[in-house]
């Protein structure tokens, strides 16, 4: 029973399944060569399926761009994921790192077109939640393996990670590599050292979010 | 003859020079405490002159904003070029970046306002030069006093200082002290340090911000 029930939904669901996946892929190309103006019908024209699939996946294009950060911050936390079974820790965190530098010059417009609803949206802070733990098991790693100072948590990491992306759109014209060079600061900043003064204040948690989250 | 001159003008001088000095000081209070879409009568009132004087200095608003972005450059290189006169060059050079940080919840309105024209007005271009020239003396300073790495830049300083202001807006729920968490990391990221990697890149230069600044 169970198994006539399933083959009969598969074809269907692995149809709705394939046109969304089309969906999302043609809304995240055209979002990256022409900004976030584009049209809801060319991305439907390019992702071969019809207005009415379109609507029926994404009542807006503002669920539209939301399902795209959902979707691609689930890829970044995939590619952590992977990077946690490498076998140097320390250069896993900061091959993470700059893989998400990197995918920066998209995601940043994402993400300033969802900033209303960020954390208000349930899928966004599940992934948004998901990619910050991945960020922690990569940290955890290496501070075991010795490679980062025992004294920051996944969000100072992030911290640093936000200079290095403002760093490089202000100074993105100065050298295509600043972002490599600001990345080696950060790496310099992590690294453990003897005989340093503790940082001030503690090491802050998502806990620490929720008051910001909440607004 | 040239003492009668400068005595005959002395006075008016002086007096436009305090009307232009109370119209600055009135706007930065203004534009800091309610934001940049403060009326220009407001200010003229508070500043205690007539319309006419603040046209006669600030043909538009645009010009009273970008007036106020020069003076508050002005105002940090003259804190700069004090701490260089302390005694301990290191303490300086990051006294002087957490100033700089302390002002960028004023500044960062008002230099988003006049971002369109900032380096093509050649006032705050030459405001803009002074402070770098400033954060360069002091970086001189900490570098020969062994405080900081040999192999950064004051543009380098001021990208990790970019990146500080950048945590400061995303994480001020989290922590008030999120700002001096982050400086003591930018120490950390800039202190020497035996058998370090070499940083990627070289060390950026105003020169090479010029293809930029002519856009």
């Amino acid at each position: 029973m169970w198994s006539a029930m399933a083959e009969g939904d598969r074809p269907l669901r692995a149809d709705a399944e394939r046109n969304r996946r089309r969906l999302l892929d043609a809304a995240r190309v055209l979002f990256s060569e022409r900004g976030l103006e584009v049209g809801v019908a060319e991305i439907a024209q390019r992702a071969k399926v019809g207005r009415g699939t379109l609507f029926r996946n994404f009542a807006t294009k503002e669920d539209l761009i939301a399902a795209v950060v959902v979707d691609r911050m689930a890829d970044a936390s995939a590619r952590g994921r992977e990077l946690l079974e490498g076998e140097d820790p320390t250069e896993a965190l900061f091959e993470f790192l700059s893989d998400l530098v990197g995918r920066q010059q998209l995601d940043r417009a994402l993400i300033q077109a969802v900033a209303d609803e960020f954390l208000a949206n349930p899928e966004i802070r599940a992934a948004n939640d998901e990619l910050v733990a991945v960020l922690d098991e990569l940290l955890l790693h290496a501070q075991d393996a010795g490679g980062v100072r025992r004294d920051v948590g996944a969000l100072d990491v992030l911290m640093l990670f936000k200079g290095v992306c403002e760093a490089m759109r202000s100074f993105q014209h100065l050298d295509p590599n600043v972002a490599e060079r600001h990345l080696d600061l950060v790496r310099s900043a992590l690294a453990p050292r003897e005989h340093e003064q503790p940082l001030r204040g503690r090491i802050p948690t998502l806990d620490d979010l929720e008051p910001a989250r909440a607004r």
